[in-house]
């Protein structure tokens, strides 16, 4: 029937959003909102179905890690600080090893970002978890889709397209069978929410959003939300040395365009900040790598070896 | 296996907020948050999943409604004033007239509350409906379910057991049959929450908590959690005409004291604020009825014409 998740929310649930105190609601990665303090609340929700987003029979501790991470990644993409949770667990029935496993990989992850478990629901269904996030962020600014302008420096942290490659790999199966090929199977288990980054970038980005359908997907999102378009260059694409050594080029490339579950930073610099971000991979060289810029038309074209590249599917698209 | 909902929280979960700022934790009906501000944050989540919290085929303007309204009612058992929440749905496919049904029946209610939808997420699954609802309240003050003390007066909002009454009839689909059964059925999908009622105990019930696993069950966790027993008179039960109508003295009884899905506050109130509480009553005599009041012990009992009553099933338990 071809409507999108993005269609549904404009369609029925945008015009919701009256309230003074709303100061950006539905159509960015997390609302902010405003509590009568020095700080803006800053919350998100996302949900992960068994079968839909991850595969049936996941060892529950990834499942716990992976909930919370995909959730963080939002508030990473607005520069905020994560502070506390509410939990909505549906499961079949009360399995106590499962509930061990994935309260371990939940809570793991909750530590190190120091976010409390205030609340939340347990009840009997198909495996599904949704859990709703809650930060902060300061009064000077936060991260938007909507902020990037012609000229501007795309950025992409970490190397995309792994996630994608390690479902695929858990899908067929074929995990034992080549050098990498664990390391890109966590990348999509346990994807690292780039929470700390998303702070360094709150006044410094121009734009951010975080990958969860796909680098091109989640960018031209990014690029109509900023009324602009980019162009993007293949061959800068940062590909991981696991990707390389199990896929072939083709494959690696339509993995870091077209695939999902990445939960890494796109990011637009306007050039007099350049070296805000270069100071950024001091220590870690591979955390944000240039990949193209922003342009004045409505249009995302990738060029590889000097030629317009295009790309098949556009990464993952709800009820599509 | 028995282990029940509460359980699952206390072992798994509650121990996971360990943060200055959580002024209330897991197990009341919603969370209480410091922000910085003269108010508190209260944060609630409830999940409610197609064939087990209601029926398959419900209309999808109810489900829209109920999913709002079961929410509501958490931050009316705390005395809060709702602000603004978040939404997961989760639905098998994109049904467009489904959509706009769900739609119109939760943002009527929302508009009524002056509750604006910030965000959320629209995913593939089993259908269900996630909403974290937030709001707030006076910092000298919110509504517990721990602070019912020996000799407080007992009392329940409204007419409980017409909800259970009217799933049964839905589920025997004998709706058309009997005076009274559409008001029933109704009570079911369109619970009313008690939000006024919470607003206007804040500062005079010692306790109070909302009937979602029925009258019995949840006037045990308020005990529980005051360390307390209550005298139940079963006699004194405000039964709806319609209740009465359909069904005969000991079912009405049974719905009334084990039926769950009423989002009707049960609360303690100490002897010297009896007459806030009948003053609540000027022009709505039926809002609150005095049922019984809170011993010493650790036991809820029932009378019944004057000699202990026993009833069978103590409302629904989750997984047990």
């Amino acid at each position: 029937m071809g409507l999108g998740e993005f269609d549904i929310i404009r369609k029925y649930f945008a015009p919701a959003s009256e309230r003074s105190d709303v100061l950006l609601g539905i159509g960015d990665d997390a609302a902010v909102l405003e509590v009568g303090a020095e700080r803006k609340l800053v919350v998100a929700m996302d949900t992960i179905v068994e079968g839909v987003h991850f595969p049936v029979g996941t060892d529950a501790a990834d499942v716990g890690y992976r909930a919370l991470a995909v959730n963080l990644s939002d508030l990473a993409a607005m520069g905020a600080v994560p502070s506390w949770m509410t939990l909505s667990l549906a499961m079949p029935r009360a399995d106590l090893g499962w509930l061990d496993g994935f309260a371990g990989g939940l809570l793991q992850l909750a530590h190190a970002h120091a976010v409390a478990l205030v609340g939340g629901d347990t009840v009997q269904g198909p495996l599904a978890v949704t859990i709703q996030i809650a930060g902060w962020v300061e009064a000077d600014g936060w991260l938007r889709r909507s902020g990037a302008r012609a000229g501007d420096i795309l950025f992409v942290s970490g190397t995309p397209g792994d996630a994608a490659a390690g479902l695929a790999l858990i899908q067929r199966a074929a995990a034992g069978d080549a050098a990498g090929a664990e390391h890109l199977i966590e990348r999509f288990l346990r994807p690292e929410p780039r929470v700390q980054l998303g702070r360094a970038l709150r006044t410094v980005a121009s734009a951010a959003i975080d990958i969860s359908d796909g680098l091109l997907t989640d960018l031209d999102k990014l690029c109509a939300a900023s009324g602009c378009g980019a162009q993007l260059d293949v061959d800068a694409l940062p590909l991981s040395s696991a990707l390389r050594a199990v896929f072939d080029a083709d494959a690696c490339v339509h993995y870091a365009l077209a695939g999902g579950d990445d939960y890494e930073m796109i990011f637009s610099i306007p050039p007099t900040r350049i070296a805000q971000v270069a100071a950024l991979n001091n220590g870690n060289p591979a955390l944000c790598t240039r990949i193209g810029e922003i342009t004045g038309t409505r249009t995302v074209e990738c060029r590889r070896a000097g030629r317009a590249f295009a790309v098949e599917r556009r990464g993952y698209e709800h009820f599509s």
